[in-house]
């Protein structure tokens, strides 16, 4: 079995290209690879299948590293357009990704980052949650995926996210991704995220792409996402576009490592 | 650069093949070969060069994941000798490893299992050290690299191994392991580790050497180490028998995967 290792803000994946789409890829067999010292180690797996449908280019098939399903990832778009780019399975600058949440366009920029189409994220009104022993109260906003967007006053770093916050079950019925989010400019944020299925991880794209509408909702806009924002991660930079119709992500994203799985260890 | 990833009782390790003898391996190279999320991943690398010297096999350069050189590592051994076996770079039953801390002897199990010869510890008295909160006295030991064993009477998942614990520089000159070793029976121990340069591990092969150790000395044999110990790890079950002479480390050891590294992000 083929697979790339790749990261967008160290924010890490393992890609398998499956362009028969033939593999069966069991939540046991993806908590195995995401597994970081009895296998490859990532927070989740990108599986690379033709698109369905009318559409073309490629399918995501994105899993978190508990196996289970998710509907997108705005850091692992850009990994998973990394790769059908530098392997040749794509031509630039566009490439059209298909997700559980819709097509996704993404375009190389002249320094080597790529932007992906994001779509416009739904505000859908106030939640909280409590993270370590802190009450949060946040923007719930939906990237496709759902999340809570809590802008904090203290230092981000101060807060324990060893364990997953607890979320409102009438308004996340499928649990959500929370971010801590604080202002540290007019058009920048830091950001700390915990990921349903994975834990706390050193970025999230959709999680970016919520915390700049938190912030620009605070920032007096209301309901009318607007600016260039900058979010700082523990993994790095990214920056959100919101243009009035959509926003737009922009980050690094990097192939680590190429190969194959050893027959042995898959059994 | 091609590349493989290995773990035996869950330590794992990046192998890098350097039959030529050419590969520059800095510290920072290390370092960013171990990352977890913008790397591969691994507890060290283990780097293959032809023997030197009148040794015949294999050499094994050993480097901790922040790059540090270290002496050997009898998790690293097997999982080196499976590398060197699965890849046709040596024949068994029997693997000679060559390390810093002297040729190694490493034969194949009928069970799959890999065994190796680890030298007789010595035995240096007694030490202590702070784990968390908790002052713990131990045996000093020798494997060829610096051991603090300390039995303890509390189930080791109980202490706080986050930070390094504190070492007599007196004793331990350039730092040391710190095993937690609990007797479960009359010849079993459940251990915890604390690898310098590595931080907690999931096993530690010349450890549970260190580990057996302790526990035979505590066991009334004084000076002279005997029995076969089951050592629980929390990646898994290590055997320990010391027969009089020296002592045998025998546990499983997987290859999961072989690739290359990518130019671009080797840069």
């Amino acid at each position: 079995m083929r697979f790339a290792k790749g990261h967008g803000t160290e924010n890490d994946f393992v890609i398998l290209p499956d362009p028969g789409g033939a593999l069966e890829l069991t939540p046991e067999l993806v908590a195995r690879i995401c597994d970081r010292r009895a296998g490859i180690g990532g927070d989740g797996v990108l599986r690379a299948v033709p698109a369905t449908g009318d559409s073309a280019g490629w399918f995501m098939d994105y899993r978190n590293a508990d196996g289970s399903i998710a509907e997108t990832c705005g850091n692992g778009i850009r990994v998973f357009a990394r790769y059908l780019l530098d392997s040749g399975l794509a031509t630039g600058p566009g490439v059209t990704v298909q997700t559980r949440a819709g097509i996704r366009q993404v375009r190389s920029e002249a320094d080597g980052r790529l932007t992906v189409d994001m779509g416009m994220p739904e505000l859908l009104g106030s939640g909280s949650t409590s993270v370590g022993d802190r009450e949060c109260a946040g923007l719930r906003v939906s990237v496709g995926n759902p999340h809570l967007a809590c802008l904090v006053d203290a230092p981000v770093g101060e807060f324990d996210m060893s364990s997953p916050p607890a979320l409102d079950p009438g308004h996340f019925p499928e649990g959500g991704n929370v971010e801590l989010v604080r202002l540290t400019g007019r058009s920048s944020v830091t950001m700390r995220v915990h990921e349903r299925g994975s834990g706390e991880t050193r970025s999230c794209g959709t999680g970016a792409v919520a915390a700049a509408a938190a912030a620009s909702h605070a920032s007096g806009s209301g309901g009318d996402l607007s600016g260039t924002w900058q979010v700082r991660v523990p993994g790095g930079l990214l920056t959100v576009t919101f243009d009035g119709k959509t926003s737009w992500l922009t980050g690094p994203a990097v192939i680590v490592a190429e190969g194959e799985l050893n027959d042995h260890w898959l059994g």
